[in-house]
């Protein structure tokens, strides 16, 4: 009775590869890391499920990075520098070794782009769709921290990249909008995390656009208890966006991950050099008044994605 | 356009109260938190699917409280002391409120019964079954974390608590068995981690019984390079476990949620000592050989659960 179980075969074959230092090569219970000293820790989980925020035909490789891709977008809202995550993964049993395969190769790629190792984590099968769960563990400075608190009256509202990508690569992805350089479905599948950016000191708020830029706008609004404008026009589009004519659907899509930043116009000038050649656009401002967002120059039909 | 989505609106009522600290009231991107100082951190991650770790008809508040407990079941096979989870939610769309409620609540009494608090998360819909993960941290004095690894040929082999009920529950719970006293039910529904014995230094390795009593077993003799044997007669046994007759779905049944210990002989009075009045029994040895374990007195079916 010395032979592995097929689960634990899987875990030994693609999952201890990836397993750092703290990891303990995933064979004990849980894993042991000393926290980087004099830093606080910033940890953040989100889920994944197969037909929700990914397609069951998506290559298992994209959908590990977005996995990781996803919850470090969250760290990067927060300023912190990933350190380590941990995985849940819950597959039907008839799931072929090659998705895993594609699904390691996913997550190894990110993990070196990212500088980041698995810590643990857990195997189950599942009698419904494939739902994948990643916990992210960064560190950043005492008290620096970014917030989606801390907005004031006549701070502007910057995006980072492009929006409204991600949205229309899931339309391409069903066959609703044509995407002939495939650049739409490339933005949907992985997703940019804007990490390294230094911007405590210079930002007075900051978070993630993952669903929709107007809707998210208002959770920093509620946050911050301010009212935003945002200038439809303004918004930046890539040229594959442009060309699809849909800009109020790229307001409100989801899957973006570009940081929304609230700025003191006197900040504005540190934070232009500390994005460098990241493309950086203002698209409004924050005025007093109840919390909530005005579209100034475009008609929208909803806010936002909302699971429920 | 400052009313919260459907989805933020039940992160607010139902989770938000569950949050410390650290958690931000959960309206960051990420929760933000200082370890304690000089110690180590252990994590570990564990997701439960309704009808694989769970039954349609489990009370949503022992859902909640066996998913925090099989992951602090992984902190005290580590000698861990808990501190914070982070939790992923999957559930249908049409998932009620009175759900939700009963779920919060068995997260709520546990939380408070071990000290912990939630740190964030990610609520999402799915087309398939309730699918739960969380991640707990827990510290530990540096080097003193327990490990499969560490068994000496000569070691006395023990296991907390009572073996297979667990397993007997589910029986129960799928009209299979009688419960007349509903007690294996409710071992299957709500497992006691073993928290707080201070282990360090006692014994040689230790693992919690989670997947089965021999399967498990099996890891802590590759982990440590060793043979077991196991007595199958000397293996605790509730009355009502006792009253089942079916001693051999103990040995190999999952979701018993007790730690087996390899202890030196010279450590057993220290290790009783530690335990208390906490049930402790001496179930087997370790003796030189290939890596596998050997039950005598009884003959097994199977070795334990694997999702694959």
């Amino acid at each position: 009775m010395s032979d592995l179980p097929a689960e634990f075969e899987l875990i030994a074959r693609f999952f201890k590869p990836l397993s750092g230092k703290g990891g303990l090569a995933l064979s004990d219970d849980a894993a042991v890391f000393a926290p980087p000293a004099g830093r606080e820790l910033v940890v953040t989980a989100d889920a994944i499920v197969e037909g929700v925020h990914f397609l069951p035909d998506d290559p298992p490789a994209s959908i590990g990075r977005k996995l990781l891709r996803v919850n470090l977008s969250d760290l990067a809202a927060m300023g912190a520098t990933p350190l380590h995550y941990l995985l849940t993964v819950s597959v039907p049993r008839a799931t072929p070794a090659a998705w895993f395969e594609g699904f390691v190769a996913g997550l190894a790629e990110d993990q070196a782009a990212f500088g980041i190792s698995l810590l643990g984590g857990d195997t189950t099968s599942t009698p419904g769709p494939i739902t994948l769960s990643a916990t992210m563990i960064g560190h950043v400075a005492p008290g620096k921290a970014l917030h989606r608190r801390g907005a004031r009256a006549g701070d502007t509202l910057w995006v980072t990249g492009t929006i409204g990508d991600g949205a229309l690569g899931l339309l391409a992805l069903q066959g609703r909008l044509a995407d002939p350089d495939g650049f739409l479905a490339q933005r949907y599948r992985v997703p940019q995390p804007r990490l390294g950016l230094a911007l405590a000191g210079i930002v007075s708020a900051a978070m993630d656009v993952s669903d929709g830029l107007v809707q998210d706008c208002g959770h920093l609004c509620r946050a911050s208890g301010l009212a935003a404008v945002i200038e439809a026009a303004d918004v930046p589009l890539s040229p594959q966006a442009r060309a699809a004519g849909r800009r109020g659907l790229c307001l409100t899509g989801g899957d973006d991950y570009e940081l929304l930043l609230a700025v003191s116009p006197e900040h504005e000038p540190a934070l232009l050099a500390a994005c460098g050649s990241l493309q950086l656009t203002c698209i409004g401002h924050f005025a007093p008044g109840p919390p909530g967002v005005t579209v100034v120059g475009e008609i929208l039909e909803s806010t936002g994605w909302s699971h429920f």
